[in-house]
């Protein structure tokens, strides 16, 4: 893929740069000393034993070819060190030892090489260190996303053995450790747990920018900001982190004004040469809901052009009725992983929905709204994916039905919301639709669920979904989750996958944003019964 | 093996602490990118053959499993560093190398892992890193010894590759890159190629102390040190470093005086559990080596009582009648690795002379020469040893003739230099005579035949074994050496072996200080020559 031109923006990357935060530490201490045993019953087809307690860790000695596996107890990002004591008649060698960073068992109790992923290998987790003249302190200079670290002794020396002495983890997020976030209006427990475990993840995921997912890529892609953004605004509230985002962005146009899909910030800012469509439309629904959310309108009027320039190649991909033609362009539409979607409709959907917010924006900022028309238009044309027999949207010669297809068409409110939730509906009864793959896509589902008066649907959605991530025992939740198969992974070895990604933190947004609404009126029903008794 | 314990002498480790060099350093680029295609006229069964120049080397690009070898031109004991420069449309992971440093071809052409060796294997030479944010500089922290680098490339990714520039090595020693000196009397031009080794050998090994090998075991040995300094003492007279040798060993003086076979610089200074018998002997023969050649009679004075301290436990395993026996302790008697060699003559040979170089050192400082009676038992019991009908010297109930046993009998003066000499050369003569294995035990045959007026025959061995080195490409001496066996090892895999090995430094001694008289003869000789004609 060729990368289009950057003229990089020097006043918004210096904005940018201005906003980079202070990351916050924590130090955290491995929990106990586990090994894996085959549980059939469990997802992973293994559960963790205690082997020793932690407090046994500092007398234990490991010679060649002996293991050790700590738990962490959750999910950490951040920098490994450790003593290695000695218990020596000489130490007459140096000890080479394998470190594997694990978020999931198998990350820990399968050997990572040879790898049959399609992307690149450097992404394991996993090091060879030789460390000299022990006893002495490691510090592992790199960073690390993990709750299970695997040490692996490869060698000693007939002499000596090493112990493993003050194992640390200085854990680093751009958000405080001690950041109070507001209780959940329902006292459901599993939905707790939900929003524990995606306030974790987003923690986890928000650094110096907010990354797609600590242990791989790193970067920041701007569909996976959006949703991070809006779980921030209602749990974290950093608006600091999520307006120097916005700024990376800005400060990277491509040369038709598009914005890059994701961008580096290191060894310096720089855009990636990805591009894709429906991101790049979704800059100014993520501007929309920064200034709505932070009240910051000046940061919104002076991204105002951009949003404008970012609007430009997905709407160069509407025919003169305003339908949208994935054909107009090579240009990559991604909406999700799902092997063989059709994003005619879906994308018809997105944009339209981008209009809207633009429009919306527009007013809040004293602009004169955009797109009125082309709003008209679309609307007008949605009908034309609309099938009455079926009562679905469909995508595509083939008249592909999907998912995500419905999930997008509800949220643009092209069509009224009783109809959006009987297609929503319609098609997750039919097993022959095209399901989603990733957190990503399902969040739209959930989302559009909700918005169309689907809120139970949502909610059921949400505990078989993220739900079932939960009981698998994640402690963020994952870039994939398929309940049927724990080695499901885009990259054909699921020792590749992130299993803290960003845009699967979004059941704190559904469950304190969408679901607001639904919850107080349950409360207040709720309230109402109490009191009639 | 149970370690003796050690009282630290807190006074002399003060002493060496405050001889300890800072390292000079010299920085060393690659001199051509290489491979090695098979040539069965080599050692090693190989030949480098340039692939590129080294002005090419920043315009190459290297993808997944690309390999590269650079050729330093020599052996080189520092810490390297180099710049991993992009050929990138993304740089969108991290890379994943493996650097193998190698002394000699087959650590770069070979697998080194899984290794057949009996030792640490964390000594093999070969490191795995992952970077991050690339383009950057590398830095290595840890210190190699090695000619070769190979660099694998494990991974980068589908959108970059990485280029190698700025690759050097901050080559460190305690020798000054600079230091002059003298000319070989002879201009003979294979001789001054084993002087030019030595050095190279010797200049490796000398860090902040006199290194076994910087490869393996980067360790203080007490035998070795006593041929790196005489080899010192006639080359580079770094009086200071062999001083600070010789008080770190007097720091470590065990519970019953004796000295430990080697010892520890870091973390902090301490002895080895390793004791060796004749290493302990050779203690007072490296102070008197010392005193000799710097003039610095106030250490020797110092270490008078250590030196007194050192001989008790050798002289333990005298009999009543004066005569070495091995079976007196079960305490390690080493001379050589040569395998069911018996130390009972050779051990003679050595403690005699260790008793007559102490008696020499205490006239230098002034003391009563404490062993003129041993000397003159020790003498007389010699002829024990002596088998007048093969006219060698033989050891142990299996009356064994060894190299070794004659060159130590040699060494010690015991009998006439004509017998010595005709010992030597008859054991040499027979094919069952035990031979040498290490470098160690061949220069004290070497020495031991020129001693004897058998310069010529030194000469001949020197040329032999330690030019058998130099043809099979040496750029610094081995740790040890077979001529029919390229993969010979102590350890059971070759990859093991130091090839940067102190002991093995001595022809720059023998050829400037054993020979020196023969060499000035054979000069004026020459002369007298040509002015006849």
């Amino acid at each position: 893929m060729a990368s289009k031109k950057t003229n990089i923006n020097t006043k918004f990357a210096e904005k940018a740069e201005a906003l980079k935060p202070e990351l916050h530490e924590r130090i955290v201490h491995p929990l106990s000393v586990i090994e894996f045993v085959p549980d059939q019953t469990a997802f992973f087809k293994c559960k963790a034993i205690e082997t020793h307690t932690i407090q046994d860790l500092p007398s234990l000695s490991f010679g060649k070819d002996d293991q050790i596996i700590l738990d962490f107890g959750s999910h950490h990002v951040g920098y490994l060190s450790f003593h290695v004591g000695v218990d020596a008649v000489d130490v007459d060698a140096p000890t080479r030892l394998r470190l594997t960073f694990g978020e999931i068992p198998y990350d820990v109790t399968e050997d990572l090489h040879p790898s049959k992923a399609g992307i690149s290998t450097s992404w394991l987790p996993d090091e060879i260190i030789n460390v000299d003249w022990l006893p002495t302190d490691v510090k592992m200079p790199r960073r690390y996303a993990f709750r299970y670290l695997k040490i692996e002794v490869l060698d000693t020396s007939q002499r000596y053995k090493v112990r493993f002495q003050n194992v640390k983890v200085r854990a680093v997020s751009a958000i405080l450790p001690a950041v109070k976030v507001e209780a959940l209006i329902t006292t459901d427990k599993k939905l707790n747990e939900l929003d524990r475990i995606s306030q974790a993840t987003l923690r986890d995921c928000a650094q110096t920018v907010f990354e797609d997912g600590p242990r791989r890529d790193r970067r920041l892609w701007l569909g996976d900001l959006r949703l991070q953004a809006l779980t921030n605004y209602c749990t974290f509230k950093d608006f600091r982190l999520a307006k120097r985002c916005l700024y990376l962005f800005a400060a990277l146009p491509r040369e038709d004004e598009s914005l890059p899909a994701c961008l580096f910030e290191k060894p310096k800012l720089s855009a990636a040469s990805d591009y894709i469509v429906d991101y790049d439309a979704l800059f100014g629904p993520t501007v929309y809901d920064y200034a709505l959310a932070s009240g910051d309108l000046e940061t919104a009027r002076e991204l105002w052009t951009t949003v404008l320039g970012s609007m430009k190649m997905p709407m160069s991909h509407l025919d003169k009725n305003g339908k949208f033609d994935s054909r107009a362009t090579e240009a990559w539409k991604f909406l999700d992983w799902s092997e063989g979607l059709d994003t005619n409709a879906g994308m018809h959907g997105l944009v339209l929905y981008c209009c809207k917010k633009v429009n919306k924006l527009a007013k809040l900022i004293g602009e004169e709204p955009p797109y009125l028309d082309i709003v008209e238009r679309m609307t007008g044309a949605t009908s034309s994916f609309y099938n009455k027999t079926l009562r679905v949207f469909v995508s595509g010669p083939e008249r592909q039905v999907s998912w995500i297809s419905q999930a997008w068409m509800a949220l643009s409110g092209a069509v009224d919301s009783h109809i959006s939730l009987e297609a929503i509906r319609t098609a997750m009864k039919d097993s022959k639709a095209l399901k989603p793959l990733t957190p990503y896509a399902y969040h739209h589902v959930a989302e559009a669920l909700a918005r169309c008066g689907g809120e139970a649907d949502c909610l059921k959605l949400m505990r078989d979904y993220w739900g079932g991530m939960a009981r698998a025992g994640a402690d963020t939740f994952w870039e994939c989750f398929d309940a049927e198969d724990s080695r499901r992974s885009p990259y054909g070895d699921c020792h590749n996958n992130s299993y803290c990604h960003a845009w699967s933190c979004t059941p704190s947004y559904l469950l304190r944003v969408v679901l607001n609404e639904y919850f107080k009126v349950e409360a207040h029903n709720w309230t109402r019964l109490t009191d009639q008794k």
